[in-house]
């Protein structure tokens, strides 16, 4: 049994991420943690978990937490992260890290659309970046791994095998996403109080979201490609799910069937990656690892719709998934 | 008062024509029709409308119809529409007809994308667009005049100035739209199913759908530019609203500011479209005749938001906005 | 032209108020405030005002607010509004007041469920209660009125009737009703942070809440009556609409068509109770001012169903009806 | 491994069901049916099982399907079930019936309620009631278990024990429930096309709703006791979750504290039922088997509140669960 602690564990991402590996034959919660002294019990923060786990909050003392877990799941804020991420690491503990701290190559990127100095520089472009399908060597050896982030996880999935193929041109990429309003987390705020975002969608963040770097410093990463991804998102009344629908222009005469192909001979030994020759619905993916994708033909234009759930594999799935990984056990374990 | 019918008001969209209508201070309805005649009473069909309408649903019968009203709103289904539009303006009823049978330049392109043959294919092409921000001249004089689709409404109030201005490039124009399940009609099917459609998102029709010909046949009569958008409508967890999400190249330097002063001179004199300087969401426009609309810049690319109501801008709101610009009347009574 | 103001004009039911005070051909809004002096600019409050009202928050002066309007619609929390009341009507301002602090008999109850000394106690029991179907000769002559809660309207409009008409037993009265989201205001709280409650139906407040004695106590103001109903509130995922179920015992051998007979009698004056053969919905009343109610019989028990816009008929659209008779206008003024 | 087939499998309980059971580490399914013959492929009717069983839709055939199963789930409308199930027993196969056929004490209360004659008469009051926390050790021998109602576990949990118990009056109980759309079942009809339901709450099938009578005769099997609860169900915005708010009247000086301590004696050993201090909320137990249950004093009326996912614990994981105590297996199995 691997003893896990998951660090900063009030908000979505951590219930879901309990509920995974509670069922995970291999694992074993040992220590949840909360900045706030004045948490209530387990119970009423996650009255979903009742009964489920004989433990609760206790505020992080890094010695304490190191000598019970092998395994730290970090899910704090970004730069808050980062603080405590290399002393983890320095006493041993394994870390898949939710935040955008380590995600990025470079810390002058970071530090441009984050806006804070970070805490850990030297690490940055060093750590694995957290999609099993496209960095699958490098989660496996990693002691860190940056968990993705959700919009990007839904573009980089069915764009990177495109762009590594030289099927479709570099720019323009447009990603207009769409989310469930629980990917703003679990804070308080009027956008997201019910009655304001209820029978209502919208866009926001255009042209200033954070996920547009990380999706263009993960492109070129993986497959050297320069490209400066217009990325949109929307604020969808539902609980959860991520729609993203992607505008490419194909090179030579490569077409929507062409790109069926590729991802099907770039996802053949990958479980949680599905083509659907139907058009995807978030609703499929709900409550599962799974990223559905398609494309279709639309004047000339490549249009590719991805579905996922941004609580499972655009964050706590795909985290269980790293830690599959990292430890040689099947991808699936503990999610089907 | 004006004397008004419905032909087939068993509808979402006749639904609230007829709210409006009651509302409105120069309009009598005096006749509504349904092509069942096992249609239930008015107040089973609409329970919204119990106690307000002292009428019931007949079927049909052209000559007596025309003789107890002065206009009509034809709320039929494409080709059924224009089966007996003809025949409604021989006997000197002036008509605002919902079906698209009417809003094509050329049969042809409607024989292509509606797969019948028009059954009054000379009218074809001289048909008011009921768009008054656009073609208020032609509407006035109008013996017919074809509303407009909802998805085309939210395209084309904010491009066609852009276009005309020749503010931005003709191609790519790429028309992302969200919209709520009551754009689906009144008629069941399991993709309209509350468990099937709730909780999800999806995308539908991809480059398919028939106001993608709608859009670019509008623009060319605006203002001569040919256009191949590219559109691609979603289905969105919501009862009512529309949201587009356009992204255009700029012409020059053209920026969002530049569009933001474009469409502030274009509109200076309408009411019922709105420059908003936040970004704008379906709920503001709700249960209303206002289209919505800001622009951003994102990475070189312009992108354009507007947000309507698909029942009452992109219907039945537009539908009396033309009915009033027939009569000489104020663009907003009954509406505000 | 009445002058009106608003007092607290930033939530829900203030802009509902606005919207039909805008449509209302006899008021001129003159006045909006807010006790937040950092409050941003109306458009932004409620963005789908935009455009609609030149005018802006200032902060209250009594004074100076009281010159410019002749009604004020005084939309404070309990407490505070009772502060500020007296003042008003002393400047020979009518009120309408949204908040608790009238509507109940007396000084002591007020004092025990709200957990506040009472500001105005003089004034307590001597304002007339807000639903022009059982109090309009009060309410025509008032220098007050006290609107009522949005529950308590539910339930009085068909219990009061029936109660009077000695057609049912005072006991057991058993109220369980459900409330969109909106009820619960503007203000944040995780309770209706978005994926708190969607997807989700959750009763609150069982035995607690402060609608239960105001029922009580209107009943006995309006036909004698001692009762204690049981109250239970439920919270709906939806953003508006109120649907009471209310069990009640017959006496004699009353039964659901004698209940329909008593309210066709009693209402049939009363443009905004309507009565329904169908099962009530709160989606056939949502955005108008009508109440719906139907009866059943179920095993010797009545079960009565009422559903109302707890913004409109549960809120401003009383308001504004209150306002209507105390100016002897039609009831529907604005409204229909 | 224990081969599973599944009658009727184009549902929603079918796929809930299925999810289950490919995680069940002692089932392999080896059948699905459908009577519709043109029922399209496994990965189209339920596009989220897409890859995940490598089997399709066949017809029925009873010899074939026999001998290809140990147990069979039979998901069929009342009286097709009953139709069958008869012929699957005396081939050896085990049943675990979803119909209502197999629920009653006698065929004179079925054929009144459902208005057909049962088709195997002979069997109904001889089968074990699939409720486990009730009736254990009729399952675990059981041939035949009639999967219980969605409203009646909901009201059965928490009313059973108290009327054992004798702590509570037999009369009157009421029981106000809510259930989610998915409770319809996955046939299109009108008032569950998304635009007629969503933003909205009705009660529907008030007095004649047929899981009334099951409430009443399973109370009267457990204990004796003859009740006849007033029901009423009504219909929720959301896809799934049961809440039933229930009234009871105390016996002696019995409170909300007295039933706590009861459910806490009797459920001490049962997983699924959780007892909660707080207001329960169908959010909490959706996707699970669990079914939470509080209490309050209100007035001398005791409060019942149960929550459930209809699907799950008022469908499929119910059906898990006696499957489980069918085999001797933990009740937990597949689920947790």
């Amino acid at each position: 049994m691997i003893r896990v602690g998951i660090v900063g564990a009030t908000g979505y991402t951590a219930v879901e991420l309990l509920k995974i590996l509670l069922r995970h034959p291999e694992v074993s919660v040992t220590a949840i943690t909360s900045r706030d002294p004045n948490t209530p019990h387990l119970s009423e923060v996650h009255p979903g978990l009742r009964d489920q786990l004989n433990l609760n909050f206790s505020q992080l003392d890094i010695p304490n937490f190191c000598e019970s877990v092998d395994v730290a799941f970090c899910c704090l804020p970004h730069a808050a992260s980062a603080e405590i991420v290399g002393q983890l690491v320095d006493a041993g503990v394994r870390v898949i890290d939710f935040s955008a701290d380590y995600r990025l190559n470079d810390v002058e990127t970071f530090e441009k659309w984050y806006g804070v100095q970070h805490p850990d520089a030297a690490r940055v472009g060093n750590v694995a970046y957290g999609i099993p399908e496209l960095f699958r060597a490098a989660i496996k050896e990693a002691d860190v791994v940056a968990n993705p982030g959700c919009f990007p996880s839904s573009a980089l999935l069915p764009l990177a095998p495109l762009l590594k193929a030289d099927l479709i041109q570099a720019a323009p990429i447009i990603v207009d996403s769409k989310t469930g309003i629980s990917g703003a987390g679990r804070k308080t705020n009027l956008k997201f109080h019910y009655p304001e975002c209820n029978e209502s969608i919208s866009a926001y963040g255009i042209g200033t979201h954070r996920h547009m770097p990380e999706i263009d410093q993960i492109i070129k990463r993986f497959c050297g490609t320069d490209v400066e991804t217009v990325f949109t998102p929307h604020l969808t009344p539902m609980d959860r799910g991520i729609l993203s629908t992607i505008y490419v222009q194909p090179k030579n005469k490569t077409n929507a069937s062409d790109v069926m192909d590729c991802w099907n001979d770039f996802y053949k030994d990958e479980i949680f990656v599905r083509l659907s020759p139907d058009l995807v619905a978030t609703k499929n993916v709900s409550g599962t690892n799974f990223c559905d994708i398609a494309a279709r033909d639309s004047r000339g234009t490549i249009v590719i719709v991805s579905a996922l759930d941004n609580l499972i594999k655009g964050a706590s799935g795909a985290a269980v998934q790293n830690f599959n990984v990292m430890h040689g056990f099947d991808d699936t374990l503990g999610m089907l």
